[in-house]
């Protein structure tokens, strides 16, 4: 869209989550031109609001620890959903929930905001791939409610990934096939253990204690070695190009921690425990590498959705010299190929997430909502 | 936007030009549910409309021969853009000009369109790539005329290249360089001319006749190889990265039009001598492969904007082995580096155009167009 159209309604925004995310996002909401009243700011153990009922002030566009001390807005305990969608419902105008947590009991949540005709947007992956039910209940509820549900960020980071496949097939085209690398961490670590180019020496735990140090692992790693964030990636990608899929672990998903590692707890214990383990199994990611080697590929971890068999399966593959996922490091990338398209797919790739950009995406989501809404 | 407001006001549609890509666009726009009313259709000798004042019936979603057989409609000669622009802004709803020519005398008129509120979608370069003033104007007159402009498909075929950069821009990141290849045709041809992996023997001047013979050039290859129509890419996204172009051509464009040829006539006796002379100068491109040889390196004709020093170029360029770049054949590709991606850009690649496949981007276009005036 190129010509925003300039609207009167005021719109009021809740936001659910103040983490790494959820502050950078808050940062960049203070400097876009016209923002949306800010009514709700609240984590998971407290809630900053505009009192009501004027819903007025509102509150600043601040980091968590600089919004609280604003003297003229309420502060409680945490809210339940059901009295932030009310909350925000009985806003005098439209209003929106930016949902910046992970929460699933919030995603449980979204109809009764849409019903209300609260729109959402979110990079909260829950809602959208637990039961098949849930999701067809969102966007039905945003139907019956006049609201738009905007979840771009669940997928890809700030690739335009779902945008383009609703515009391939609201405009008439077929979806075969979408494959892909939608972990940025298993990106960089499959990257540096066998790179596209060159060779490695490196040992797998090394790698996975590294970039647990630099940060780009979650607290716990085995959360992205296990695979199932990737899964619900892949399900949600699924299931917007029409695909029924019963839960994001009701396909095949080859978890790359090893059996009885994934049983340690994940207390901050159990973790240190994974890691002073894993190295005894590095034998088995040494074999895979050489495995590939030996047929002149390389070892990624990739998922693909093949729409026709619907077979959806998300774990390690052997991939062709040269091409695009061989080259990754680091980077997410999906090839999607279509009737139109013929053999030659469309290919989004680009650099992780990292909370700035997955901030970016958020606000972009946003900004299309606002402008729907005026 | 994920779930599509039910709005009641009707939106009325005009299309100009029913070449291969128009043609793709009707058959398309008659399988989309709740499809705008069309009530002019219009090639450069004729016209199809809706009775006045009733505006009623419509025209129907068929290629022009059949569309013209319709005895409820009013037929003409070809309309001034101001007749098409007074009888679109005068119907009884909100109005939308698909332009699907390549005419830069209806582009001049947008202006007059946006004013009266009647908003545009289409892949037309001509009214984006001129004067920069032109450009100004266009969006100056949506914002007072309160319509929209959608012209995604004036770059990248269907891939989502301007709304990435607008998203990018309107979410606070800085964009640093844009590179890439945005000709398919060229990305085609030296593609097989110096393959990113493997050789070939092939002659330039062959490969160019056996493109143009299987439809993959312009009728007179001479607009492909010129690089005029990459240059306007590459100054439309310029200038809505917000850089300053004057003109298309106000920048280093290399033309792999030999000087010579260059000054034969566009008719076909000319486009014949051309076909006929270009062999003479395989030694050029010959050279230029073997240079990229000796460096390592592959040739390619891509084109880079340099968003701080301002310089923009489009030319012949030696890239890396290996590189997205190297690896392209008929597909185009673009590299958007920013502040916040670091060093990792975002890519987006894709096979190139077709009339299906632009239909595709320009209905993606209208929808999202429709959607904003529900």
């Amino acid at each position: 869209m190129e010509s925003l159209r300039t609207g009167s309604d005021p719109i009021f925004l809740g936001i659910v989550g103040v983490g790494v995310v959820g502050n950078a996002f808050l940062e960049q909401l203070g400097r876009i031109p016209n923002p949306p009243s800010l009514i709700l700011l609240a984590r998971s153990t407290q809630t900053i609001s505009s009192p009501r009922p004027e819903y007025s002030p509102c509150v600043p566009f601040a980091v968590w620890d600089e919004a609280i001390k604003s003297p003229f807005l309420d502060r409680s305990d945490a809210w339940s959903p059901a009295e932030i969608a009310d909350f925000l419902a009985s806003a005098p105008g439209k209003a929106i929930l930016v949902d910046n947590s992970s929460d699933l009991v919030l995603a449980q949540a979204y109809p009764e905001f849409l019903e209300r005709g609260v729109s959402i947007v979110t990079p909260n992956k829950k809602g959208f791939s637990e039961d098949m039910a849930h999701f067809n209940h969102i966007f039905d509820s945003a139907r019956r409610g006049n609201a738009t549900v905007h979840h771009q960020c669940t997928v890809g980071g700030t690739l335009p990934v779902l945008s383009t496949l609703r515009d391939l097939i609201a405009t008439g085209d077929q979806i075969t096939r979408v494959e892909g690398v939608l972990s940025g961490t298993l990106s960089l670590l499959l990257g540096d253990f066998m790179p596209g180019h060159g060779t490695s020496e490196a040992r797998w735990s090394s790698l996975v204690s590294h970039a647990r140090e630099i940060g780009h692992t979650e607290p716990d790693p085995r959360d992205d070695l296990n695979g199932l964030d990737f899964a619900r990636k892949l399900t949600i990608i699924a299931r917007v190009i029409g695909m029924d899929v019963s839960r994001h672990d009701s396909f095949p998903v080859e978890s790359l921690v090893p059996d009885e590692l994934s049983r340690l707890p994940s207390s901050t214990a159990g973790v240190t425990e994974f890691m002073n383990e894993l190295p005894r199994y590095d034998g088995m990611m040494e074999e895979a590498k050489k495995a590939a080697e030996n047929q002149g590929k390389i070892l990624r971890y990739t998922g693909s959705i093949d729409v026709f068999s619907g077979a959806i399966k998300v774990g390690l593959q052997f991939v062709e010299r040269g091409s695009a996922i061989a080259n990754l490091r680091g980077s997410q990338i999906v090839n999607i190929y279509t009737k139109r398209y013929g053999t030659n797919p469309l290919i989004l790739q680009g650099g992780g997430g990292g909370g700035e950009i997955t901030a970016m995406g958020i606000m972009a989501d946003l900004l299309k909502a606002m402008e729907l809404l005026m």
